[in-house]
């Protein structure tokens, strides 16, 4: 699992800070999580293909999270792209791009297919055989969601001296990779974990921007390996936080412990500060193992 | 009239290259034209004062001409702007632009003033005591307009020896910048001639992007004395130049010389094309005064 941070700041882009946007590899998969504007110019510079981006979820509909998309969906057709593309995002989203659409009279020769949500409980919105997504509902100025990206179980890893020795019919060997006891040539039950070595853990990682403190995401992300949570504001300005429905580094930090996260990112960092390091002080005030997200630097998680 | 050349090429912004945007300043307005992506940025780098801008024209719906608006608005809502912002551009555009306010349950906290265009004629859509501004109706795949600015015939200037040996009243300076004669203190006619010398000639500006080549523009700029023209294509792909209803670099040489332009300056190239210079020389066969346009280019003209 690795993840690209594109853009982690609030606002407004500037020369040398983006708005939010990441990349999340995860089992094969290049997910695009929200799409600042320059986006694109950000995916280029980390030299990620376009073309393995098939899913796009998009937290929420203001502009530092979003405005980058329809640029994004026009230069994919530019390419000649025809892959499919899933977009993930609150209701209003399709309108948006469809209208910038109909007006430059312009299509997408792939398929754009919009997953418009709704729901104020988390739900599972994206599944294959080795991922699962799911939103967390996040408390913001406008109808937010988080997402949780869950590798599933793995197949167990065989060890292959043991399972020649046991005489096991290859033709039993996916079964003992899914964890069941088989027959060998022999008759005899081999139990399977005497042949088999346990699949690496699963990896999950939550992506939490923007939101107010919010204690009703902690079951949700209850032991996820990593946890990005927005950082707005400092100590000295948390007034400000739960007004604009914003955290702080601490309250980030306070999510973090509660949830039993492996590691705290921070990000979504206003641009009136200058040293980042504050953040990592105050939040490692609560919670031992923080990390600072900065655009262009990748986490392999 | 200085003109800052944000970003001149065609399509998708890049790691190096932007789409198209430039300022014009002329007579202490900053004119901002187009707003592809990043346009913010590249004012940011440019070092243009946000607040100076109060005016924004927008050629056509195509994204690489206005995908950075909506990002350039919500950014001035949040430097706290309170100067009114007028939008000259296709119809189509406020709605773009509002619904996306709607959807992040955003304001501006400044007036926003929309002047939608639909006609196919060209037409003064800006005017001040000292620039007017007429549409150039371009023929692209989508309602397009190029823009032509001009400034109005300035005043003359007094030559204060003379005025003041010709002893007349400083009430009269005024109508004697105008152009009129005046009686001095002493009952004589003094011609305005004498006293006075002739205004700087007056300056204009045309920019014309995107569109084919199209003859018909030749009578409104008419011995404009800089002529911005795209040119999209080199020869060797002069095919596809109709097709997509763009223009090649001999094409806007010839508009150029019907036009009687004082300046040509290239722009929105194709970015298949690694060398600009074959533009200026292919330009050149037709007409003499080719420039290239190019992002960070500023020009004094």
């Amino acid at each position: 699992m690795k993840l690209n941070i594109l853009g982690c700041y609030s606002a407004t882009p500037r020369t040398f800070t983006n708005p939010t946007s990441q990349v999340l590899e995860i089992n094969n998969h290049l997910f695009l999580i929200d799409c600042g504007e320059g986006t694109q110019v950000q995916l280029r510079k980390h030299k990620i293909k376009f073309n393995r981006i098939k899913h796009i979820f998009i937290s929420h509909l203001h502009g530092d999270h979003f405005f980058g998309l329809v640029g994004l969906i026009s230069t994919f057709r530019l390419l000649t792209r025809e892959t499919d593309l899933h977009i993930y995002a609150p209701k209003g989203l399709k309108e948006v791009i469809t209208l910038q659409m109909k007006l430059a009279d312009s299509w997408t020769n792939y398929k754009l297919i919009f997953h418009e949500l709704t729901n104020t409980e988390s739900e599972l919105i994206f599944e294959d055989d080795r991922v699962e997504v799911y939103t967390i509902p996040l408390d913001h100025r406008v109808y937010t969601n988080g997402f949780l990206f869950k590798e599933k179980e793995g197949e167990r890893k065989l060890d292959m001296n043991a399972v020649l020795n046991a005489k096991i019919d290859v033709a039993y060997y996916r079964k003992l990779k899914l964890g069941y006891d088989v027959e060998n040539n022999e008759g005899d039950i081999i139990k399977n974990d005497t042949v088999t070595d346990p699949a690496i853990p699963p990896k999950s990682y939550a992506f939490c921007s923007d939101t107010a403190y919010n204690e009703s995401i902690v079951p949700i992300i209850k032991g996820v390996d990593v946890l990005y949570h927005e950082s707005t504001f400092l100590e000295k300005h948390k007034a400000l936080a739960p007004k604009t429905k914003h955290s702080t580094a601490k309250e980030a930090a306070k999510i973090a412990k509660l949830s039993n996260a492996g590691k705290l990112l921070l990000g979504h960092y206003s641009t009136r500060y200058g040293d980042l390091n504050k953040f990592k002080l105050e939040a490692s005030e609560c919670f031992d193992n923080v990390e600072l997200a900065d655009d262009g630097k990748v986490f392999d998680l």
